[in-house]
């Protein structure tokens, strides 16, 4: 096997493959990691908790008694709004700061049955409330490509932990794009599956009815192994869809000739007020498909700017309803950004939630009608690279909007309908930053839609260099 | 076969029988129930619009290619919430006076597909919302045992449609109890299934986190047989649980020895300020329970005081998403009580709303671990037998409160929780009217539910005489 700087960057197949051929021990494979996260943490802040002691113990167990399946071994990282047993769940903020679990979150009891171990905890914007991932608490986890800027958020800790090399695979929670947009800004796989494909047991909510549980991951293929795994029904969960999982794995690598696909381009609002680079990008991949034998359809979608009052509309009180008995004892333990977010959700009245909840279902029909005609939705990512550490706002083509919302735009839509949405790499900025693509699949059509993935994350086109991290 | 005043009063088996067995014609049955809705409804005032023609025609075109099953020529009325493509669906408002419905409603196809002919539409409480039927536009649909007392709401007409022998059977919907009371106060059986069991596509909403669609029967037989017409997967509702439907029938009658199984009694909140004679014949139902070898335990259940302000805060806010386009142009055609409810709906928070709907969750699990003790509970399915026409307040054993409130006081739970519960006859009251004891039992355990339910159903201890009607 060759050195830790090398290991750091393989993904999670070809590091099961190095584990079942003797080319590294889990114990060795764990201590890479775990030195790298001690050597980067304090630059990157990916993590929040690591599980040094425990990490090593779960090695030293599987090692006693090799198992076998992919995940065997494989470590992994956790957004700390995931509950671990008898580790704390801090969700980004004072209020949990000794908040022990109970119990392992739905997909963590997958994860270790399969074999996988737990480096720790993962930084995120306090509750999962805000895109940026800055928190005063924890500090802002930075990218891994230029640490004067933002890995993306909510799920902060969980891109920058993989983007810059400190495990191989995380686990995010993506309300608006927390999974998308900074796999996005951080030159990496982010996978949100359809609503209730995973399990939310065990998650510390931000807003059960936009809430989804999410993969960052170096390539498709590990984003599908993974899922293979998490979406395991959970019986004791009756939100969850409780459906025999798919075999994603087969799926990945059978797409070749696209003759006969059609690929839906949504021009009005998705590629509107977009980095030119980015959106260069983005038709670079659309032709790459059309190249491939696909037909490219124009569609409409509903209007973004609305969509997303509608879903802050559902968002908020949400929110409310779950922070309400620590905000009146704990006020002053909230950052001030989700204080005030709270105070705004106090004003909406049950009218309007209920028809933001009603435009909901409409907005899943208007899609679904979508994807009756076309195999899969193309997008940019976000219209933005990963902005500058303390940005409040950002202009992008004739529009000036705050970032958190700018790295939300192409994302958040698609948790009011709850379709499947992966972002994978489209290419690198002139400024030396990653650019993403969106890509959005029918309802449980998970299997396809990492499909049309894999095609163009596996194509030498689309291959990011390595972020320089000394 | 004998004459039409004993026709009118046949079960819908009873009526098969008759029509296979050649005794009646599909004509000549169609015609026994026009005549009657001729001659009773000017009194009854149970329905809005008789289809006489249309059921003439369409007994015609089953009779010349004679078709199976048991519902195979069975007349039967629907409330008039329910879509038949060509005819109005008022919903018993003059808002909705001109409606004309341009699809049949799924559970309407189901009937249509089964060989059911629609008799026409049914008297309800305005847009369903209130408990006592009272309708200022369609007029008041009244008691059979008592015309000066209320049949019961809001699917008042669907009870009085069967109570006055002007139907075998009815269609009506349950939002709070408004099937399984009137049922009671009538004296037949009303069920209730579990919340998503039977598809509400063509119905027109009230409040869609609590509405059931549901049946009013002569028997519990009855009952059954319609439920698994009804209980057919809908592929066209997401809403729908789209699962296979159980085999109600064959369950119904295979219940004898009740040895090893449990009864589970609410005493508190379900037994309190109950009319003496219907807490009696709740005893009666209990121990004739206990005597075919159940095991009776105590169990708890949530406080109905609360549970009601619960759904109040989830009724009104939904009523008025649907109702705001309508109330904006026509406000003058609602009748006062709705507008004023609607009002109040418009002060709800959104937090409200959501809190509201957590506990709903809360309220399911509590009565799933209930259930997981004990096959059914037994309660009465109200505390007073029909109130008089008009009756505002109602004093029952110390409690004082609106008519509406003691008439759901102990179905309306059951539809925040989404049980399956039934009301069918415990006894005459001294007053000369019905009494009604509710079962509730497991989620999509309709099956044995029914079991019970006709275990007790078919015993003559617990048979009503018909009504005196001339």
């Amino acid at each position: 096997m060759s050195d830790a700087t090398e290991v750091c960057w393989l993904t999670v197949r070809q590091l099961s493959r190095a584990l079942v051929n003797g080319e590294i021990s889990i114990h060795d494979l764990v201590n890479v990691f775990l030195a790298r996260a001690a050597e980067f943490n304090p630059a990157s802040k990916a993590f929040i908790d690591v599980y040094a002691d425990s990490a090593r113990a779960h090695a030293s167990t599987l090692a006693e008694k090799p198992g076998s399946g992919m995940l065997y071994g494989i470590p992994y990282g956790l957004k700390d709004l995931i509950d671990i047993k008898g580790h704390r769940t801090s969700a980004g903020s004072a209020v949990f700061a000794d908040n022990i679990a109970s119990d392992d979150a739905h997909v963590v009891s997958q994860l270790t049955a399969a074999g996988a171990v737990c480096l720790g905890k993962l930084n995120l914007h306090e509750f999962a409330y805000g895109a940026t991932g800055e928190n005063t608490r924890y500090g802002t986890a930075v990218n891994a490509y230029d640490s004067s800027r933002l890995a993306g958020g909510s799920s902060s800790g969980s891109a920058a932990a993989v983007a810059w090399g400190l495990s191989p695979f995380a686990l995010g929670t993506d309300t608006g794009g927390s999974v998308r947009s900074p796999a996005a800004l951080s030159g990496l796989v982010g996978l949100k599956p359809t609503y209730g494909r995973i399990s939310m047991r065990g998650v510390t909510p931000y807003s059960w009815s936009l809430d989804h549980l999410g993969i960052l991951s170096r390539d498709v293929r590990d984003c599908a192994l993974i899922l293979q795994t998490l979406a395991e029904p959970d019986l004791a969960d009756p939100g969850s869809t409780n459906r025999p999982t798919d075999q994603y794995l087969p799926e990945v690598d059978s797409l070749e000739d696209l003759t006969g696909r059609n690929i839906g381009v949504p021009r009005q609002f998705f590629y509107e007020h977009v980095d030119p680079e980015i959106l260069s990008a983005t038709e670079r991949v659309i032709s790459f498909l059309e190249k491939k034998g696909a037909t490219v359809r124009e569609v409409e979608t509903p209007d973004l700017n609305f969509s997303r009052t509608v879903s802050l509309t559902i968002q908020m009180p949400e929110a409310l309803s779950f922070h309400m008995p620590w905000l009146e004892k704990r006020a002053g333990d909230y950052g001030e950004d989700f204080r005030t977010g709270l105070a705004l959700g106090q004003q909406i009245l049950a009218e309007h939630y209920v028809r933001a909840k009603r435009l909901m279902t409409h907005y899943r029909t208007q899609i679904d009608d979508v994807l009756e005609t076309v195999d899969i939705l193309v997008t940019p990512s976000t219209p933005i690279v990963a902005p500058k550490v303390g940005a409040v706002e950002v202009e992008t083509e004739g529009l000036t909007e705050p970032v958190g919302n700018a790295m939300m735009r192409f994302t958040n839509f698609f948790n009011t309908t709850g379709h499947p949405a992966i972002s994978i790499p489209s290419g690198m900025h002139s400024l030396g930053l990653p650019m993403g693509v969106q890509l959005v699949g029918k309802a449980f059509g998970e299997a396809s839609l990492l499909a049309f993935a894999h095609l163009i994350n596996s194509h030498r086109q689309f291959k990011l260099p390595l972020p320089k991290i000394n």
